[in-house]
């Protein structure tokens, strides 16, 4: 299982220890962690995640390695910049968000957007005016990142399950190369 | 000048009159839409651009030109599912949002992580627990759409102004070919 | 109707002239032009589609429309870097491609693998050495501006009749936002 | 160090055969294997890996892990279809190429275009009419997967000593969340 962790490339002391923690967890739980392999709570999940023996993916938004922190294992060198956003919420069977500014406010929305659930860590909070958007299907609020790693396992394992044949069809034909 | 229309591909009544409208009146402003190229708010905005004899670009995210709907002049097939909703902001000098669900949220988010103004009809509210974003920079709230469509041409004048050298240096040695 | 034509950003005096014709030539038939906007060929295109009177598109790479040549009308701001290569072709029904380098080839490859057809004038041969590939799909060859142009516009409109009903299908469903 | 095999996804017995061998010496050597996660080639280089204790990355194009064959250990989920192939390259620090069609040619495109070292297994032949393209900087040929192997390798090593601080340099700003 790959959960991704998103959350700002400058993050509070507050944010970084929370990052540190659910990467200690997820690593604990044997899950790979996922992130944009960059710095603030990208670098504190990875830290986190390594020092409980993780395996640690970095999708990176530039054109080399070098620019991934210290903690990353696999550096994805995507080069779409902010597109690859995208990719880092949809390589994660689960997310969780940790603080964050306007990229993972972006990432939040792409992943409910696509269906995949977001569990998250005083990150921002969403409502709409006038339109009648199911909310209800919003953020999962955590405490604690214990609860965080509780809450994205159950919520990776529930989707994982619901989505079988639909998405195994899904994938089928559409690309043959 | 190009100003980008984003929303929901499913709206409300509600949402289709206001699209349209902000359509119309930037095309009387000879301002060229931009857009998702599908149905719903998007496609409100090209009737109403092209009922007003503008010139409307669909930034489409799948793999034909027939996804678009019947008012695109100009469809940019990108190939690239909803991470073409990067391209549908940055191609703005600046973004209207009308409404709108977790898309039209991903685009919003693209655009203030961009530094594009964002000029709002009846969309996402913002906020954030614990970080302190400068939610100031958030999303300008309009109540109509000649509202809209006049703070969004100033905000785009104005970005023109201030980018021009910094974009400049930024644009010339990333890539030369 | 779009054609994208396609060449490097540094090109031999002899491609810039013939690509400034075929932008030319394309103008008078009332084809749209599509490029990468940027330099050599790209500019020639558009500098040639623009004193017949054409419109033209160009498909950056970087984050601002200020990196485009000066003859593009309609700047698309992809941020996504030489991935956007699959988006100049697939924006086009066929494709012309004039001399070339890397960038080029990479272009035609997409475009032959996606189906779209490709002419060519002085650019890349290909051959492949123990893979039975149908190279007989390959570049269209032409002689000269004016027969890259007739030959790309028969090509476009034979694969937009044959592509009718399936692309209508493969549309469809897929995104819906 | 991470290396990545591509080719294509229907693929003739000797070079899935190529592949497989390829995949088991670059796992002997402690090289990550990357490729496009699907079926013929990009399979037997992953099975060839697996089958000697390697790890192996599948950048998929889709919109579900579920498209990776069954030899992929981290399945990232694109979602950009084959605009991913420049991802592939990208995040190689070397590509060995085996047979392949037109998806393979554009990945040996993208990755000779960026600087991407890249050795051919009975793959595709390049040249060029009227360019003076320096094609001597083109695909490295080798003889069989050991071949392939060393040469990838020893590639890769003189490309990350020479990129060492200009890459250092030019990922450095570019992207700051």
């Amino acid at each position: 299982m790959i959960i991704s962790v998103i959350g700002g490339s400058t993050a509070k002391a507050e944010h970084v220890e929370l990052a540190e923690e659910v990467g200690r967890l997820l690593a604990r739980r044997n899950v790979m962690v996922a992130c944009g392999g960059k710095t603030g709570v990208m670098e504190a999940v990875c830290r986190g995640a390594k020092a409980a023996g993780g395996l640690t993916i970095g999708i990176l938004p530039g054109r080399t390695s070098r620019e991934s922190n210290n903690y990353v294992d696999i550096p994805i060198v995507t080069t779409i910049g902010y597109a690859r956003n995208v990719i880092v919420v949809n390589t994660g069977d689960a997310v969780i968000a940790v603080g964050g500014a306007f990229g993972t406010l972006s990432e939040i929305a792409h992943a409910l957007g696509d269906g995949i659930p977001v569990v998250g860590l005083s990150t921002w909070k969403l409502s709409i005016k006038g339109d009648g958007d199911p909310i209800v299907d919003g953020v999962i609020e955590a405490d604690t990142p214990e609860d965080a790693v509780d809450k994205a396992i159950e919520a990776a394992l529930a989707r994982l399950r619901s989505e079988g044949e639909s998405a195994e069809a899904a994938a089928g034909a559409q690309y043959d190369r």
